[in-house]
Parts: C-alpha cells; structure tokens; sequence
C-alpha cells in the first residue's frame, strides 16, 4: 500500500483511481471527483484549523506513477505532449517521472472530520503517501499578474484526460 | 552547506539571507529581492523548456529553519500569529517546522543562463537545498474562484516580515 519512502509518511489518498495510466493528470482538470485524505493517528491534531480552508496543497510521494527507473530521464515527453511527440526538460514538466517524485496536488477541501479529508480534484492513484499538507493562501499561492505558462499556454487539456487518453500504449501499464 | 537530506539534492539556493529568524516567510511577501538558484551538474539538461515559463516553484529542503526537533509540535505558534499568540495545527501554517520540512516557495523567474536560474522573491536562506522544480501552471495552481484561506484572511503582513520581526525573542538564534 505505503511503498517505501524516505520522507516520515503523514496519511494515505483514497480515491476511485487505481492505475497511474487511468487517473486524471492534474486535479484542475478532474474538479467533480471526490476523493478523501486519512491522516494518521500520530499527526492528527496538526490539522486543527484546516477547516476554515477551501483548498490545500496535498504534497505526495508518487513512486507507483513515476516508473522503475532510478533516476528518471532529463529530456521527456511529457503526457501532455504525446500527441504532438515533443519533447521537455523534466523541470519545465508536472509529469510523476521527477528526480524526486514529489506530488503537487491542489485539492478542493469539502470536509473536515476527525482524520479524515473529503476532498474534490483527483489526480492521485488510490494508496499514494500524503508526505505534508498545506493550505492554499491566494496572497502567497497567485502571481501578483497573468504569467507566462511556458508550453502549456498552447496545448489543448481536455477535462479528465489520462496518459491513457493520450498515449494509447500506456493503455495496460499497472 | 547542505545539511543530511533523505531526498536527492538538485541543486542549492544562494540569497542574502543569512540566518532563518531574519529571512522574509514568505517569497510574496518580498517580492523585489533576488536570488539564485544553481542547479547541479547532473540535472541542468532538465531545465530545458523552463525559461518560458514566469513563475516556477521551489521545492526546498528546509532543516535550517526547522530546528532541532525530530518531531515538531502539531500545534504550533506559526510566526504571522505571535504578535497574537494565537495557536494553529502545523498543517493548517505555512511553517518551517513541520513533520518533513519541505518548502513551497513561488518566485517571478527572470533568467535562466546555463544551470542558473535567477529569481526574485526571497524566502529562502542562503545554502537552502533544492529538491524539485515546478513550473507554475496557473490552470492547475489557482483556484477557480476566491477561496476563503482561514486565519490568514484576518491576519496583517507587513512587506519583507521575518520571524525575528514578529517575535523579537528569535533575534538571536542562527
């Protein structure tokens, strides 16, 4: 379920999504799906206050998403770019396949309730490690003016889309 | 320079901040102040696509400002609120001292020249570890609409404030 991470695990996402190739790219394109967050027992008293949030960053450790390899390539194709087959520096990418495969999820929080979060906005396979939570705060989260969004300001996001969806060959992929 | 960190180091934070207690704690808060983020050898092929974006995020590595602690305090005093003293769960702040010490920081890229990107916006103290880069995407990292960000809808935040600033008693500490 947890597999082994370096980071101290805090909790673990439950959601309907149970292969990498099937589950949503980004949350923002998956907003109605409902997922929830069970904090463990030990940092449970870490999320008072959370509540008076809307949205959180959920800080992830993705080693079922992001491949076998040891160390993922510099140069890829991220999934978003499949169709068209062009390629991206692994830091100018959101793709799972990173040096260090941290997660950044920005989720919806519906609820509160004792350890667990109800959340909306799935990107994240059922079983992924919550390493850290943070709550979303406009004033530091938003550039202060429209910003330059590199090569994802003119390539198409279809809502829900999967790598599945756009690059068939992942299709039977775990 | 770069303290035990259990995830692969990508590269290292040059501001000129020197100690945690007076470096601004937040990037959005300080907006002006530049710094440099150089990112190692082995990596600096994973920047390629990077300089068309105008906000990226920094995943750091943050023991500096974490203190000694293995464990920190589920609730916590976070630096915004001590003028109040007014407790918070630490997943609910935005703090340094957390269960695994990662920070977010947002900063307005302005060049990337070879392996080094330099920034402006400084929140990070000089020698801060870098574990991942994101590019900021504003269709995944904002909000659909405005969302009510808890405590700190009712907090005041002075430009470039620092710890040391709203609780003197740090003045002193490294």
């Amino acid at each position: 379920m947890l597999p082994g991470c370096p980071l101290e695990v805090i909790g673990v996402v439950h959601t309907a999504r149970t292969t990498p190739a099937t589950t949503p790219v980004q949350a923002a394109l998956n907003r109605a799906e409902q997922g929830t967050v069970e904090i463990f027992e030990a940092f449970a008293q870490g999320l008072s206050g959370l509540e008076g949030f809307d949205y959180v960053w959920l800080l992830t450790w993705m080693p079922l998403a992001s491949g076998s390899q040891e160390m993922p390539a510099m140069i890829q194709v991220p999934f978003l770019l499949r169709p068209q087959g062009r390629t991206m520096g692994v830091f100018a990418t959101r793709g799972p396949q990173r040096v260090n495969p941290l997660g950044l999820s920005l989720v919806n929080l519906l609820e509160v309730s004792g350890r667990t979060l109800r959340f909306a906005g799935v990107d994240l396979v059922d079983g992924t490690a919550v390493v850290d939570l943070k709550p979303f705060v406009t004033r530091f989260d938003s550039p202060p003016e429209v910003p330059r969004c590199g090569w994802f300001d003119s390539v198409e996001m279809a809502e829900a889309v999967t790598p599945a969806d756009l690059d068939p060959g992942l299709e039977g992929e775990p």
